[in-house]
């Protein structure tokens, strides 16, 4: 089968042999894939991986198995837990310390014609929401995250600091709750798309023009940047007693104003894969916008092309086709 | 009147002026003062303060003052707050944007013979309570806000780092609360106290031989260090979807490794001021040990001398006597 490898460099492999399941597993066959943010820090080293790259998927199962029929069409969790720690046991799998991770960790990855996953991993896809939603399910329950872990209030005034895919994923979430929001952004085309949805911006391009409702004015900042520049200006956003939501990891150790965090008490949260059946129901519900984030879908063939097309700045989502 | 004051330098004053009292206030007599970890940061420019130094006392009332009487025991919370708006309204009077804060912010302090404080930052001292037990009020009240900002259960399991004097008063604030607690330190003395009080230590010189109850087992770390060391150790302890929760101000901008804050969902949680009424409570109830804390009580003429004591590494409380 075909598939798109990373040993140190990024490779189509046209003869990768075939997943050998292990007990639990299901057979899915690919239909569509994103390539993430992540994707790219790993073929930059991030995580030390090696073998098939990839994690945002939709598929569809090649037999039955359990409950399941052949042809189902999946998403699935990419964390593959061990079910008997105390964090499986709390229903918190996704913090499993025993865990694996697909197409990030020590587990293959989704672009690839064939994909194994464990059943308990699958989420079935409702037919009202096409392929080109379904392969969004991965990020926009990452997006649901930041609902998990701090609570958010309709009365919140909230900024998201970056406007990349999974910023302009946490404003359409956020969106929905009634808060306050405005995003940061440095670009046109997602100034655009959040003008669209009727979402408030703050324009980085113009920061020296912002006014009161800019500084130390939101109750909560998510920090989508990655970038020690981002995390400083979310502490200059956040009022006192307010909370930062920390969505990115950060190349390095970014330096922080730790005593702004002690003497204006603020929250700082860390958060990271998310609930699937509630990206599901938001997509099924068309509470959601994914169409317009859709650059360009590449067949797998060309998943190298692909790579080089999601790296160029101000590219939102490239797809893969199984 | 006798005064210590930092203008740049620090210096005893004898012929300081009396204070003039603003609408509300009340005039106070020094019983007795303590000299705090921030008192010395200020003499090296934090806060760019200047003026008569000094934020924790007990002292008396010199004038019969709305329904208090002359000669009242009283302790004094060191923010002084405008009264007016949203933060003072929720009852967060300690992060009023408007606020001064007592010998720290553009208001006197406490190293003085008369001091000047509203009517509405007063406790009265029970008196059951001595003055070297009053005395430390405001830091016990700082470490019982701990609690405030981040539930805390009995069945955590919690480690302090650092036991300064601060780090003292919370391991003894949070051994009231049942939880597995041990604390992080480097030296003969505290070590000696924590054992005195029943509590467990992880001693930091023979850290290479800390095993699995050590690193990452902490559901709550209480980083009370202010150093960048101090930090990446907290994150080191802290279990995935643990806090750490910060009490110290920090030198500079401390590298930090958010990326492990984002991938373990850690929350980290900023804490100032605290409780006093939990704090006089506290005492009031004998829960608290405070008197091995104290290493010496100067006279106010010898407020120099008290403060080149203070600064030596290892000494804990240091009082200054009115």
């Amino acid at each position: 089968m075909r598939a798109l490898r990373f040993d140190r460099t990024l490779q189509l492999s046209n003869h990768e042999p075939e997943p050998a399941l292990a007990s639990g597993e299901a057979l899915i066959r690919l239909r569509l894939a994103g390539i993430c943010h992540t994707d790219l820090e790993i073929t930059r080293g991030y995580m030390g991986f090696q073998g098939i790259l990839g994690h945002e998927f939709v598929g569809e199962l090649v037999h039955d198995a359990g409950h399941w029929r052949a042809g189902q069409r999946v998403v699935g969790e990419i964390n593959i837990a061990c079910g008997n720690c105390a964090y499986c046991g709390a229903g918190i799998s996704s913090q499993c310390p025993n865990r694996v991770t697909m197409g990030i960790d020590r587990y293959p990855g989704a672009f690839a014609d064939l994909i194994r996953l464990p059943l308990v991993n699958l989420h079935p896809v409702p037919d009202s929401v096409p392929d080109r939603s379904a392969v969004f399910t991965e990020p926009l329950a990452a997006a649901f995250q930041v609902l998990a872990l701090h609570p958010i209030q309709p009365s919140d005034r909230v900024i998201v600091v970056g406007a990349g895919k999974l910023g302009l994923l946490i404003a359409q979430v956020l969106r929905l709750i009634g808060c306050d929001l405005a995003v940061v952004v440095r670009q046109d085309r997602p100034l655009k798309l959040l003008q669209k949805w009727g979402i408030a911006t703050l324009d980085a391009r113009h920061s020296a023009e912002w006014s009161a409702e800019g500084r130390r004015s939101a109750s909560v900042v998510v920090d989508c940047t990655g970038s020690a520049e981002g995390f400083a200006l979310s502490l200059d956003l956040v009022r006192p007693r307010g909370a930062i939501i920390l969505k990115s990891t950060y190349v390095g150790l970014p330096q922080a104003d730790l005593t702004r965090v002690v003497v204006d008490e603020i929250k700082i949260v860390g958060s990271r894969c998310g609930p699937f059946p509630a990206a599901l129901r938001a997509m099924a519900g068309g509470l959601v916008d994914l169409e317009p984030m859709i650059d360009q879908v590449y067949a797998l063939d060309e998943a190298l092309i692909a790579f080089e097309h999601a790296a160029q700045r101000g590219v939102l989502k490239i797809l893969l086709k199984g």
